[in-house]
């Protein structure tokens, strides 16, 4: 792996270490981490948990978690470990491949599952093999989804992160399977197309979809700067760690 | 058929005879035909087409298509016909049921397909049969999606209107035999959750799904009255005729 590089997140409440030039979380995994419903003392498995970001802001949001990660890369498994560690949290990481999971995630139930399964379907190699591993698309999303709803007791929460070009695919996979799934479009500026969607969906609930007004991350009309131009919602979620829970409530 | 209104659609640029008890078309129909991007001379089929709001609407803003309509009520696809004569246009409607199609649907090749497909799957029997039958799911979803597609010729565009919480049903039905689906919310109001979806797909495609950011049909917080607060949007579709085209061009 590797150099590593430190790394506030939640406005420099959580430290995470992760590769310079490797796959980086970033916005996504908060957003995700927000987006779960999560309450103290269940059990929150995420899929594919890179350096852990994601399950950590859940964790420093929610505490009395028990937080348990599949990671399919040793190094980055072992760097999800060391940043638990780091911020006082406890997380179970395994490691192994979602399609031929390991025994000790088969005999795993949880209450809430999350993963930001790869976003790219293919692509030239880049230079790393941890970012070229981790965003690459070597395991369909809905093999993602089919493993998510495995570990879900009945009635649990599977919430994803992913490009909003393929909610097709992803509605597709839950049908039958999951049911009173809300779509949440993040866009980039008001007024654009939706670039990612946060999806929540209950096992074997039978609630009919809902299509949520979308979250705008920036509110400048060009880009000004790097996070300069923040929402005033998508700041308090990414430098504060707010939830994103109203935007789930009905009637909201 | 009960007695009949006559209703001004478009601002009063046309003028519809529909039961004053049964099913009435109405805003919805009118925004399916904004979102048709049918040009001069191509072919357009609207399944259950009812008194023909939605192909006429199409029909007056863009002259030289050859509208076709089907419709399973023979007093409503009569009105139809009525109706186009009455607005100086040409439809051709024919009566039938799309899961038993009459021959002269199955020989028709179209470059469109648009459908207002019932919205509820069951309820108490409202007191005009032609009100139950067309509001009432007899035919599920997915039924109306495959008739339309065999109906496009490859390439072709099917345009649908529907309730946002049956975005799933019909992403699923669409799966592998159209793409390039685009998918646009419809809010009542700002921040609200989407009420309706209008959904565009083209037939044999590949492209990527894109969900559009939401069209907002009233301004004000509350409701004032009924279309005293349509957004400026909103009116230019209902009551001047515009098209929905701008919201589904790429990088809008």
């Amino acid at each position: 792996m590797t150099e590593l590089s430190d790394d506030g997140f939640l406005g420099g409440r959580l430290r995470i270490a992760q590769p310079r030039r490797g796959f980086r979380s970033g916005a996504d995994a908060v957003m995700l981490a927000a987006a779960c419903p999560a309450t103290g003392g269940q059990s929150v498995l995420e899929l594919g948990c890179g350096a852990g970001v994601a399950s950590l802001c859940l964790g420093w949001r929610v505490p009395g978690l028990r937080l348990a990660g599949l990671e399919r890369q040793a190094d980055y498994a072992e760097l999800a470990r060391r940043n638990a560690a780091a911020n006082g949290m406890d997380m179970r990481v395994l490691v192994g491949d979602l399609v031929r999971p390991p025994a000790e995630l088969r005999a795993l139930t949880v209450d809430h599952v999350i993963a930001n399964p790869p976003y790219f379907l293919d692509g030239t190699p880049p230079p790393d093999n941890g970012r070229s591993l981790a965003r690459r698309e070597d395991t369909p999303l809905a093999l993602w989804i089919d493993a998510g709803l495995r570990r879900l007791q009945p009635g649990g929460v599977l919430t994803l992160i992913q490009r909003a070009d393929r909610l097709d695919g992803m509605l597709t996979a839950l049908s039958g399977r999951a049911g009173s799934v809300a779509v949440l479009p993040i866009a980039a500026r008001a007024g654009r197309e939706a670039g990612r969607v946060i999806l929540r969906a209950q096992k074997g609930a039978r609630g009919p979809l809902r299509l949520l007004a979308p979250f705008v991350m920036h509110s400048a009309p060009a880009h000004a700067g790097d996070q300069e131009d923040l929402t005033d919602a998508a700041s308090a979620v990414l430098r504060d760690g707010a939830p994103l829970a109203r935007l789930f409530a009905k009637g909201s």
